[in-house]
């Protein structure tokens, strides 16, 4: 555990697609050359989605180590925050998958908590043996909020749109 | 849903620090700047770790669309897999906390699927309300696949290092 120093390594990132939320719903669209990678995603209910926090790409928001969240808590580190604010700001979100067309590259959603025009990274399946933890322990902050993702997954707040 | 014709964007990441497997065990370590952000992290006993999967970090590693995986499966396109071949090779882990060490920036874990020396981009804590799936449905080939994370999560196959 020697402290080594380290020069940090940059990488870049290629969008695939992005989040859709207008009058047809809310939905993923992947753009053209990525479609292929859909083939047999339907089989999954759930999906991994990563994508870029395109507002809080700055020099402060990703220089930000620490911050009072808008919620009942102390200052927290934001490794123990799921906010935008982080040094590199990709998001996570976990959404059930309504249906798939790959020669539109669409993927239908009930929710996603990401605005309209967000640049999508990625799309992992959820797999309960890699992604489910069964014995949880969250601080006393959180104890009161759910034990388990609402069926239709996690949207912006407040509203769904 | 019209199709929109739209120029990729590229997007920067740093890195925060590293996986570690060595005679101490297995723990990421966090680079001096971004040690404040671990605070309240040990509040949750999960987190999931994004990393780089610097090994396909290459054009046609990036490029590939869909693969025969190395296990019972059909051919499935990458958005269907957690494989390291995909566009952005982004690696998302869900590991159990052990201890977190602000000074030292060391924070122990009992598993991961990544190697030593991999490069971390973000750490979230695992919060159930957010990242925990009651009901779900995964294709035939995984059906017979445990339908939670391993207490002690997921290592590299085969062995613990």
């Amino acid at each position: 555990m020697e402290q080594t120093k380290q020069k940090s390594k940059t990488y870049h990132l290629d969008t695939i697609g992005k989040v859709h939320r207008d009058k047809h719903g809310m939905y993923l669209q992947i753009d053209e050359p990525y479609r292929p990678a859909l083939e047999g995603l339907d089989g999954f209910s759930h999906a991994q989605v990563l994508w870029w926090f395109d507002k809080s790409d700055d020099e402060a928001s990703r220089s930000t180590t620490k911050f009072n969240p808008p919620f009942d808590a102390p200052i927290l580190g934001v490794f123990a925050l799921k906010a935008p604010t982080r040094p590199n700001p990709i998001g996570l979100s976990t959404v059930r998958i309504v249906s798939v067309d790959m020669a539109s590259g669409i993927v239908m959603i009930p929710r996603i908590d990401a605005f309209d025009g967000t640049p999508l990274l990625d799309i992992k399946p959820y797999l309960p043996s890699f992604d489910r933890v069964d014995n949880t322990r969250v601080p006393n902050w959180a104890a009161h909020w759910p034990d388990s993702m609402p069926e239709d997954g996690i949207s912006l707040d407040p509203g769904p749109n």
